[in-house]
């Protein structure tokens, strides 16, 4: 701990289409060439934990994007690509065992990212920042951030800032009593 | 036209309970007893439109809170209490032909409240603008806001204030190429 997210939904709160494309994203005007907060956010983060949905995602990008440790949950993946053997590791179990045994390697600020895995770990209360940031579209489907958990969570808003292009970026950190 | 809605959600997009009930809302920190932008709101509102569900949860507030002429979506429903003859009018037909109907009565700007109605407007792209208050809040189920319309539809963002409490209310317009 902490576990963060970062992640950008639509207004309907959809992260991806139902194909799972993001295109929608990359379509918005950026005339200012903003990273959206996300190198100041990822200059914190010691490592990245995601789902292998997002993992598969990713290589799609061409190039890896990330300097820092990659873990890819997941039952099924036995290996990756050599090229990607020092960057990235294949980790399963509980995810408490698997937040154990990161945490032990002292990587401490991790982030955790995909609809999937971040629902998993805000159903078992493990996330302790949000930053969420909204997109002005409603995509009228597609793959959802949040889903039923069944539990509600307290979260104290820190900040929120404004893009150009009509984004709202909102900081949210856990209560716990 | 133009069709507002002014709503508040929680971060996961609900807007009540799974039972209806909304007690959530009134559990958060008020201060500075902000109507959250409210009576500017309502103030250039001609008339209010809404369903039958969100119309039966209003009439359990006690007493009758709009100042405005109501309309109820229902085909169910074919009175109202005498005490609101003068208040509230229940009407049926296809959403264009009941905005018709009250726009021809020089009632123009339509406030369209409760999950259903906004979602049905929104499948017809009858929604103009958009006032959202997000609580900082993860419900874990409920009723939601949106609902798979299979249409995307592009806003423009107003402008975004933040209400102490960490309410996050922003105003998104429809844009119409």
């Amino acid at each position: 701990m902490p576990n963060f997210v970062f992640i950008a939904t639509s207004l309907d709160g959809y992260i991806a289409k139902s194909d799972g494309s993001i295109d929608w994203l990359s379509e918005i005007p950026n005339p200012d060439n903003s990273d959206y907060g996300y190198n100041d956010f990822i200059k914190n983060i010691d490592a990245i934990l995601m789902g292998r949905t997002t993992f598969e995602k990713v290589l799609t990008f061409g190039s890896w994007p990330y300097d820092k440790s990659v873990f890819v949950i997941s039952s099924s993946l036995k290996s990756v690509d050599k090229k990607l053997k020092d960057k990235v590791e294949i980790v399963n179990g509980s995810l408490e065992s698997i937040m154990k045994s990161i945490n032990s390697r002292n990587l401490i600020n991790l982030y955790i990212d995909g609809g999937k895995t971040i629902q998993s770990f805000l159903k078992k209360d493990l996330i302790d920042e949000m930053i969420i940031t909204k997109i002005p579209v409603l995509l009228g489907n597609g793959i959802p951030m949040f889903s039923d958990t069944g539990i509600e969570l307290k979260f104290e808003h820190v900040n929120t800032n404004i893009f150009s292009g009509g984004l709202v970026q909102s900081h949210y950190k856990r209560i716990r009593n």
